[in-house]
């Protein structure tokens, strides 16, 4: 047997069942995948969303912002948050628009938020957060000044409940839909890096690192 | 003087405001070139946050799901949603851990939700849906069933309070660090829908029309 995220009230899929799965593997592979989550939190009157990048460790998530940022405070106040991280991959053209849907890897993500203060641990926090957007950057960059630190707001989400929701195939139609003389099937969608883009101040000479070069090109 | 959503405190953005837009030409301009807008909502024990697929008319947002899906039943007796829709263009490799950023379009939307009972007017909000998503595919596929229209659920979300935050251009570092021996600059990062997949059940001699073709190879 898998190693599985339990299956609770809250992160039971209900719609498309079929699509859900609640593997640790599966879930994690997604979420390292993504680049931005959307990250849900209540201010006085009601929910709001919000993007940010974040970094995974194990059954961990980690978030950064402003110190001072709405979102840092009330994260740091709150008992749980959610976040869901998507990637779409096509849009699947049926043969009724009841039938036409996507294709995607997405995952939702519920816990606890825990504001970290520890400037060692932030470090470590931001490192994570750093790795999962330009892996290889944080060795190249110049050391963190301690304000910079002290401006920063981590947020160390550990996950409680998650499930992943994955859709891929050709459409499914209804069996006498087939017969309609229409073109069906997928147009796809892809997220891609591009090519490395030179800043105008950047002095004479330098070059990208192995690191910065192996990030061009790539499918998210 | 520009067309504008009002400022409150609900919808000023105070982190990197230089980068907000009231404006509601470009506020539209992004919800129009997305294609999945994360949507909050409070349920039990918080919030939750949920990938889905809208439309635009004027200041109204559409959604939709199954009719007895949890987000449909929970948005149709709130007062207060929060929607936000981000489009990542790039990520900006400054000489610091702390001056690298993204570049990125997004939109982030308060209203109030409300849920469409009426045939007619729900068939319109799911073409508003459909055209937003793939635009010409209305027309082509066949009409909906009764049955469809009831088993969809149809939200119909006015736009109260929206910014829109635009981050683009060159690392902005800080002054002493342009003489860190260290490659900066962008990585841009693209998502572009590819070539159309034909459905292997398709009948034979069927094309694709020139609105499918149209969809083809385009940058959202």
């Amino acid at each position: 047997m898998t190693d599985q995220y339990q299956i609770k009230k809250n992160n039971k899929v209900r719609q498309l069942s079929k699509k859900a799965s609640y593997d640790k593997e599966t879930v994690h592979a997604i979420l390292d995948a993504g680049l931005v989550a959307h990250v849900a939190f209540n201010q006085e009157n009601g929910p709001v969303v919000v993007p940010m990048l974040y970094g995974r460790k194990k059954n961990k998530i980690f978030l950064h912002g402003a110190r001072k940022a709405r979102i840092i405070r009330l994260l740091e106040k709150t008992n749980r948050a959610s976040l869901n991280v998507t990637l779409l991959d096509g849009i699947v053209l049926a043969r009724s628009t009841f039938n036409s849907s996507m294709h995607y890897r997405s995952v939702t993500i519920f816990g606890k938020p825990k504001i970290i203060l520890n400037d060692q641990e932030k470090l470590s926090a931001m490192k994570i957060i750093s790795e999962n957007t330009i892996p290889g950057r944080w060795d190249e960059v110049r050391d963190s000044h301690a304000k910079e630190i002290k401006m920063t707001g981590v947020i160390e989400l550990t996950i409680e409940d998650a499930s992943a929701k994955i859709s891929s195939g050709p459409p499914d139609d209804e069996i006498e839909d087939y017969k309609i003389p229409i073109w069906a099937g997928v147009l796809p969608i892809t997220t891609k890096t591009g090519k490395l883009q030179r800043d105008e101040k950047l002095m004479e000479g330098i070059k990208p690192s192995q690191n910065m070069l192996a990030l061009q090109n790539k499918k998210l």
